[in-house]
């Protein structure tokens, strides 16, 4: 598997990436999809998410500010994605942190179809039914084996499975990735894993193996994260050197720099 | 026309631009406004929408984000800024999209006095009542023939039209602006077309001609981007250095870049 | 006083300051607060706005982009706060530009205990009980002693009051501190004064001395202003550098250029 071939489509099919994230990041999730060549959308309203999502190639559900009316609206999207048979990808952010956000992430994975469950150690142990604690939104890691809960997650609800951190773990019911790129410079800025929630949904609207598209997405994000840790001078021209990286990514570079494994 | 005089004009009086925008490039919409040294405010209560109005000098409305309760503040404020008799500005962002965008634009137009419509081509297209398809909120071109467009639907709606794209059309009934500034980079970076409603509204609150404001503020913005783009190496980098450029803009830059005809 | 011991105890706490927030600058406002070394959280829904504030060790209300519905969040977030006794930073960004911003802020004065109140001149005089106007939320100086208004104000509603500017002024009621840190750069950006806020909220979770917390902070986050305004080309290079020197600000550093009396 190459990463770089996934890169590839999604610059040729410019997939148009419909979004219902939250409001901290909202401009970074369009921006990453944008600099990848792709399209996004963002639109929340209860009135037009399900049309909007009937003209995307992909979905993209983050809760990290969600509030009930903004799930509903999710809802709405997600049954107008599974009808039209794209991906949605499910952001699981903070969740453990509330009730709320354990409820609302229990109540859409039980209501729609969706296809990426992605989120941190923490994050992925709690939607798994471990008992965790999270620190607000930045998680710290469980003791459990990692690469267990994910696969028991992902035959539980019969979806990709993707858990980030220094090594990321993207796993289906019958295979497993391991992606070790990506630079320590990406924990110290916010934004760097909603983006990779929305690259995830970009390259899944360009495949129709999940658990690939998910690691070759990662994977290039990743390597572009890499270049721009080597040439900026803290967490704020990190960020936008990383955009920098992602439109100039190429073949060769991605091919080179890869560090996927199963 | 010079349009390093309406700039001079922006930076003496430092109007008050209001917004009510949307949710993905509300930041770069302030910034944009507070670089060019204007003074941003954004509130979308319907408790103060009205109120802000009163105490601007241009008002931006921007569908992007849109809900019909953002909608229904809108409203409030352009009525208010219409008593005012301050110029309200319409980016009639990813119109065509959905049915509520249509909806939702048709109605603003009805209810109240917008002064400038802006889209892209697809969207001034569909305003104008004109078939096309709208991919996202990013536009192709249309067939038509888009000086004749946005003339006719200047006449029929009473106003300024701001068809931006590569060359960039601005017409009221009587005459046309064509504004050829601007560089590539622009459109691989999200926040550019919302941007350029910001300015847009940021001139026109100091000038009475307000085809002569629009193209005169979309001259200046697009020739900081040309400079920014020389001195970047990506989407990224060229945007933080395209609010230096703006800011950095000085009259004899200006006189030298300008390529407006009409 | 030495404001480097308060960073060097937010970096080794890295305590999660939970933020109600406006739409324009939650972005600047969690970065900031991730830079420094801590935990941002922002969560505005009435059903976890008081859970979230529980798990924090601050909590930080800004009502740039207020709403009433916003406001009521607010409340439940700030009992919440005053319940486990963590400390609550009240930003009365743009209080006196309509009667809303100024009926929400003495409602939330009055319903619930506020530790920091931080505004520009205008808006503490507002809260004062002066009577001034402010423009949009660029507010010019007014004409009192502004010492005496910070230290009446700080008395009446048994708080720190935070008067930002040129020079900085933090006051309880037996001290004052004067912080000359900073740069002219600050004031031609959108979100320094947002941030600003976001960094008091952060100090004043690792100190009992709120005051004393709030001086500290302010002068970091301008120490680091001072070393990025020499290092940009304007105000958009600025505010990533921004965000670079503060990830990167050391002991040394910081007491060499200290500028606070008091």
């Amino acid at each position: 598997m190459k990463a770089s071939t996934l890169l590839a489509e999604v610059r040729k099919h410019k997939p148009v990436v419909h979004h219902l994230t939250n409001w901290v990041t909202i401009y970074d999730c369009a921006n990453i999809v944008k600099v990848f060549g792709a399209s996004p959308v963002m639109a929340h309203a209860v009135e037009e998410a399900a049309d909007m999502a009937n003209i995307a190639s992909a979905l993209v559900l983050n809760i990290g500010t969600l509030t009930s009316d903004f799930v509903e609206a999710m809802k709405l999207a997600a049954k107008s994605a599974n009808r039209k048979g794209i991906p949605v990808v499910l952001d699981v952010c903070g969740v453990g942190a509330t009730k709320l956000r354990d409820e609302k992430s229990f109540e859409l994975l039980d209501c729609v179809k969706i296809d990426i469950i992605k989120g941190n150690a923490s994050e992925i142990a709690r939607i798994a039914g471990l008992d965790v604690k999270t620190k607000g939104v930045d998680a710290g890691a469980v003791g459990d084996d990692l690469r267990e809960v994910t696969k028991t997650l992902a035959k539980a609800r019969n979806c990709v499975v993707v858990l980030t951190g220094k090594t990321d773990i993207v796993t289906d019911e019958k295979k497993s990735y391991q992606v070790d790129n990506g630079d320590e410079m990406m924990t110290h800025v916010v934004g760097t894993g909603c983006m990779a929630t929305s690259v995830i949904g970009t390259f899944s609207a360009v495949s129709r193996d999940l658990a690939e598209a998910a690691a070759s997405g990662l994977c290039c994000f990743e390597i572009a994260a890499e270049l721009a840790a080597q040439d900026s001078s803290g967490p704020g021209t990190f960020k936008e050197k990383l955009f920098d990286r992602v439109f100039l990514l190429d073949t060769e570079t991605v091919d080179n720099r890869q560090r996927i494994q199963g």
